[in-house]
């Protein structure tokens, strides 16, 4: 396989499809994307991600062979094919560096290699970025100009659109919103920041902080011990969100504190991006929905803007297809 | 004096000079600025800034006439009339809000009462959005797309311009960067955030903690209590700067601090934009541009991007000039 450098395939900007291509750790997902950011048609096939560089194109070749298998009449009507992929990676030249979750490619130039394959114009990004996209264009941030996007979850990703365009930055490295510090006293992170809102309210970081509580409050009454099993060790973010509903009073205390740090970090990016509008993914983001509003009402305290409360605070529109829709989406951006 | 609400007048864009308002709270500087970015003359007069909103408006008129006055060739060569006033306004509409230093104007139509007065188009905008903008285009950003600066002085006001144009955010109050909370449980700021950089770095902040350290540390050997004339309530950033000139070890301490503190402010600012550059301006950066490589030597704690080495910090081209300049620099943006 001879790595191909040039980009000589234009988007056909009239396809009424995008092929998107979700690349993770342990699977790739590919699907099939109308104009609207409907998914007509998804599969997925595992990522040997620890194999060759080889065998892991061949199982991106294979998924995205399963999509235009499945519609062979779609293939002339396709605008591009949108890749999502752990980072870091160049959205410029679509090249992917060295992603720790993706071994087998360094330096591997996915998007010549997709092109060369398939004929048809590849692109590349990351999955925040990606994501953030697919909202801003047929999601939840829609009929906004300036989208905030973050996905709570594990760790905390974010994506910046102006304009229906991903921001990069000056490499394709902006928009690290999870790791913006607001404590820098704080807890360490494991991208070795302190008190950035990824080691404050990440999910697993909920789950430490109801530890914590737990340790420091021994005659506490809260049924966190009993759903954990009696092991903390197996507590997580789930658990204090089920705790919360049914009454928990420690557990309400931890999500409250926990929007009560989201307020700060969100004043932050109010003061200096001033968005349109807050869109939140993940799971963590589901568990939260309920605390939005706490959010928004700690933002007088943290934010030197009057007019925060015109800045609506949302669930994301895509779940766990925000990958393929996100991907395809790169197909649709304003150039 | 009827409030003229269109903006019908057009950008003389191939005109060689535009002509630059600066407004503070009791002056206003006015001056012809070239093609290049060089102020040509330049004049000042009194503002009277708590008197009536049509004595306010006289003092803008007068200083842009003793401009046209002197020379009196330049005004068919204009493109426009720029001008920078203190905030909140909008910068879409030209309007002044209710500036706290400025209180002759609430919801004053500033750049349409001067296109009415002078039949030449205006345009309006902050102070640091477009100190941002003279840097950009003609300063020490002129090379890059995304410039990030930051006044440093009595407060610490930020400007965001990407590809030539100020980034305004969704009303024209984005880029507040010296409200960006580092430490949310730090000192309160005359904005009402806690541990902003502005709390921490300011001028008047440097002064708090070289005052709080002579009080923990009263056995301390300095000679910043003989530079405050034996009032430490006269000890100011410029005192504290002189001190480390000659040596003086808790003077140092206290700019190093505050060096760390910019680290971690900085590496937010990567994390979220990736910059292409740094710009320092004020009194302040002038203070500390002995210590931009400490600053630099910290960001690898402060933030995720590997590349952060390659992105200058460094002072601004216009010092107090800035004002002419950026607001001349309002008529020569990216539309």
């Amino acid at each position: 396989m001879k790595p191909v450098v040039s980009q000589t395939h234009e988007m056909n900007t009239a396809g009424n499809f995008a092929l998107g291509v979700d690349i993770g750790g342990t699977k790739v997902a590919a699907g099939l994307v109308d104009s609207e950011g409907v998914i007509q048609f998804q599969t997925r096939v595992a990522m040997p991600a620890r194999d060759s560089a080889e065998a892991g194109f061949a199982a991106v070749r294979s998924a995205i062979e399963a999509v235009l298998n499945a519609h062979p009449d779609a293939r002339s009507d396709l605008t591009g094919i949108g890749i999502c992929a752990p980072g870091p990676l160049d959205p410029a030249t679509g090249v992917i560096l060295n992603p720790p979750n993706v071994p087998c490619w360094r330096k591997f130039p996915l998007a010549a290699e997709v092109q060369h394959a398939f004929g048809l114009a590849a692109k590349v990004d990351n999955d925040g970025n990606a994501a953030a996209l697919a909202e801003a264009l047929w999601g939840a941030g829609k009929s906004y100009r300036n989208v905030f996007f973050a996905t709570l979850g594990t760790g905390i990703g974010t994506g910046i659109v102006f304009d229906r365009r991903i921001y990069h930055g000056r490499t394709g490295s902006a928009a690290e919103g999870g790791h913006v510090t607001i404590d820098f006293r704080g807890p360490v992170c494991g991208c070795g920041k302190r008190g950035c809102i990824e080691a404050l309210c990440s999910g697993p970081a909920i789950a430490r902080r109801a530890r914590e509580q737990l340790f420091a409050l021994p005659a506490a009454d809260s049924i966190l011990r009993r759903l954990a099993g009696g092991d903390l060790a197996a507590l997580d973010a789930a658990m204090v969100a089920e705790a919360f509903r049914k009454g928990d009073s420690l557990a309400a205390s931890v999500l409250k504190e926990t929007a009560d740090l989201l307020a700060v970090w969100a004043g932050n990016i109010i003061d200096l991006l001033e968005p349109d509008v807050f869109i939140f993914g993940g799971g963590v983001a589901q568990l939260m929905s309920a605390f939005f509003g706490r959010i928004q009402d700690q933002l007088p305290n943290w934010c030197v803007n009057r007019r925060f409360a015109e800045i609506p605070m949302v669930l994301a529109k895509y779940g766990e297809n925000a990958g393929i829709a996100g991907a395809a989406a790169l197909c649709r951006a304003q150039p």
